[in-house]
């Protein structure tokens, strides 16, 4: 499991978090999504209702690369961010959403972490910022 | 002006986002930032404390195209998303981050709005999307 479990306590707290792909041209892409973590596997899924059709499906299609970002602001004086940055490589799978989610098309993206990115999620709301690649041996895609 | 009322008072109210930038392998990178709206210019202004040395700036100064999210989620159950998405080309500029905020580096990034996405911002939470491009007569950049 590439996660530590406060890691996996806060994403599951939040819920969802903003994915950036890169389109045809080198251009970002952002969006605000509905995430899952699959523990089996280590990985985010991603499931909506326009799916297939929807630009980060189609840019995940061509260029796998992909950040996801999970935050929240717990205070707001003084500021404190709380976030996981996900970065990795993501699949645009053409099944497997309306399993998870009913409503949802069926296709679905599945992230597979390669370096994550936190800060304040370690308990203490410190603002060191912690930062650690993904290996095979913590389930990372090989 | 490239915003309307409606936006610029929940893009005050967020207050922060998340700033997707390409770096020089084209892969995407996604953070959370602070920002403010600058009126007289109709652009979106994000200083730091490590401005001039974040993966951020380094990315906006080779490759200007940036996507900005602002969203929350007003309601849980059912889910209810609300969201400003900004596609545009960022300036890296080497000064005016300590005047605007003094704790901040000098170094800021400055977004030009070229098309604006929303969702649930036009008062009634519906979930119609709302799309357009920005015109140099909103105060677009030519």
């Amino acid at each position: 499991m590439p996660f530590t479990q406060k890691e996996i306590t806060y994403l599951r707290a939040q819920g969802y978090g903003r994915l950036a792909t890169v389109g045809a041209r080198g251009e970002p892409h952002n969006v605000p999504v509905s995430f899952e973590i699959d523990e089996e596997h280590g990985t985010i899924e991603i499931t909506g209702r326009d799916m297939g059709r929807s630009r980060k499906f189609r840019n995940v299609a061509k260029n796998d690369r992909v950040a996801f970002v999970v935050d929240d602001v717990p205070c707001r004086d003084p500021e404190v961010v709380r976030a996981v940055v996900i970065h990795g490589t993501a699949q645009a799978l053409p099944t497997g959403g309306r399993e998870r989610r009913p409503h949802c098309a069926d296709e679905m993206i599945r992230i597979h972490p390669r370096r994550i990115v936190t800060w304040g999620i370690e308990g203490d709301l410190s603002t060191g910022v912690h930062a650690r690649n993904v290996t095979a041996e913590d389930g990372g895609r090989r």
